[in-house]
């Protein structure tokens, strides 16, 4: 059978421009002042947009597409789905409608592929119970998939990356690894079989409000995804934006299986360095092993919620997303502001 | 100067997967069933889906990207940014926020290229009075840059292609013959300043409700705009959207300069066979040249809006956009349905 890994040369977020250099090309484009009714832009790094429509209502608008990290069309469809629409979980959305960015080799892949990607992404979509309203389609040279998603959020109701408080526990509530593991797969080090956990969680919906009661989900500060700047980027990006320092308590990090043999084993992608060049000045990784700061800034393809909440809740928090995220973890806490914005302690 | 036609095989709206080919692969993809407040998705060949939020509110959610049909960078980001936010205007719509999907080969070309190209595109959003939110870019082999777009429309003033009424008068707002012109333009069979109109036409934003007063735009009946399926393709969606017949007076069509003499000389794309392969059972060519009919199924980047309008208001619409789409005509009628759903008349 047709290995889709092997049809591309990078997977995933690791395909992903690095955040340094896409930073510079932005700098040089003149765009025009924010208008008002945009609440978040994506210049705090914030993980989608949102647009106040009502006192009451406002859309969050967010995109993600990117090659094949795993080889089964139908589990690439359903993790690409997962990807896109977490942005709009992470923003504390509900995901309304999506449409699909597919770019695949008419000449080079057969059709079933495209009928279950398309079929992975639906089944998830419908998951998330949202609709799957159409898309675009282009002939390229190697495959591309992913959604453009818009949902809704109260304007008050908000999560983004800025409100981490000083005093706040931050949880995470997916294991970290998928970059080394899907290097590894596109490296044929190993088969989709011996990395299950991995794709079941990449293809798992971030719908953790829907685990929560509502005391439980006003205790949550802050939220962002850890995806291709790894948890050390994203997690950099939110206390940069909340004004605060992290403290990450290392052995507490879930890590998937297989994850840190991978690491030893330096299957890497471009991303682990242009993620460690991106977080060198702000997080201190001095306490970690070698092989611990790689996964620190592994990339990850539908990674968990990072979220800030409140230090009474986060007990009873971690519980309820238990049950549907089994590897959530309390990694850490949140400091006021100091030199660096991460302090990975060993 | 590097050439950025140059740098793919295939360009715009030509790359498009060919709609029957796509709709081969959706027929074997099973969706769950429409939801109650999905008012119009993609099963119609609708340019956009619409999701009613409130009596007074639907949202207009589209997406459209491509590899370059132009060299200069500027312009193939206000061709992409136009284009897209074209399905939007095609709704009666109005576009709110736009997000970029960029694809570009980090290697190859200079990121000075990438400015220019976020540059066309911001300058465009913003002459619709859009927010430029963000984006998300991949590192790829060929340059490809769109938008993903949403907008607000009323539900009960949305302009779909279902509407076309019999005694409708037909009205197209740009000339046809960019797909044989880009096609030139890539063989390098003429030069950017040669095809001014037509670049000029592509950039132009299809925003016609904003020269319109109420009563004219009350007599808009259906709406479409034409891009990769050429007038013909388009132009039948609509039709058998509307379950009538169109007329088209064929030597009233807009045409750009030299696209006939570039047809004549068989600059095409594969779309044109495509497209002509999609409509042969339901449209009469007969009456037309051999270069006529590849005009009909010219695939349109950025092409205008295809408006199907009441008779007694037609004339005045037409006078009413013309200020600012010059090329706007009156192109044919409607029928009741017959076996063919257009008829081009020579």
């Amino acid at each position: 059978m047709m290995k889709l890994t092997q049809t591309v040369q990078k997977g995933g977020c690791a395909a992903k421009v690095a955040a340094a250099e896409l930073r510079k090309i932005l700098q040089n484009v003149s765009f025009p002042p924010s208008h008002p009714q945009l609440m978040i832009d994506g210049s705090l790094f914030d993980d989608a947009a949102v647009y106040k429509i009502t006192s009451d209502l406002a859309m969050v608008q967010t995109l993600d597409f990117f090659t094949p990290i795993v080889d089964s069309p139908y589990l690439f469809g359903q993790i690409a789905a997962a990807n896109a629409l977490s942005d709009v979980y992470a923003m504390g959305g509900t995901p309304t409608t999506a449409m699909a960015i597919l770019a695949f080799p008419l000449i080079s892949l057969p059709q079933e592929v495209i009928v279950q990607v398309l079929q992975g992404a639906s089944d998830k979509i419908k998951e998330a119970k949202a609709c799957f309203v159409g898309g675009h389609s282009i002939d390229d040279d190697t495959l591309k998939f992913g959604l453009s998603v818009t949902g809704f959020v109260h304007p008050e109701k908000i999560w983004s990356n800025q409100g981490a408080k000083e005093g706040d526990i931050l949880l995470l509530t997916k294991a970290l690894g998928t970059g080394t593991i899907t290097a590894s797969l596109k490296r044929q080090e190993t088969t989709e079989q011996d990395i299950h956990e991995a794709l079941q969680s990449m293809a798992t919906l971030n719908n953790v409000k829907d685990f929560l009661n509502t005391t439980q989900i006003q205790a949550i500060h802050a939220a962002t995804d850890i995806t291709g700047f790894g948890l050390a980027g994203h997690g950099m990006q939110m206390a940069k934006a909340s004004n605060v320092s992290f403290e990450i308590e290392t052995q507490k990090l879930p890590l998937l299986p297989r994850s840190l043999e991978f690491i030893e084993k330096s299957f890497l992608t471009k991303a682990h360095r242009t993620n460690r060049e991106y977080t060198e000045q702000d997080v201190d990784f001095s306490a970690l092993s070698k092989s611990l700061q790689s996964l620190a800034v592994d990339p990850q393809t539908s990674g968990g919620l990072l979220l800030s909440v409140s230090a009474d809740q986060a007990e009873s928090i971690g519980q309820s997303l238990k049950k549907a995220f089994p590897q959530t973890q309390m990694i850490g806490s949140v400091k006021k502001s100091k030199e660096k914005k991460i302090y990975f302690h060993g």
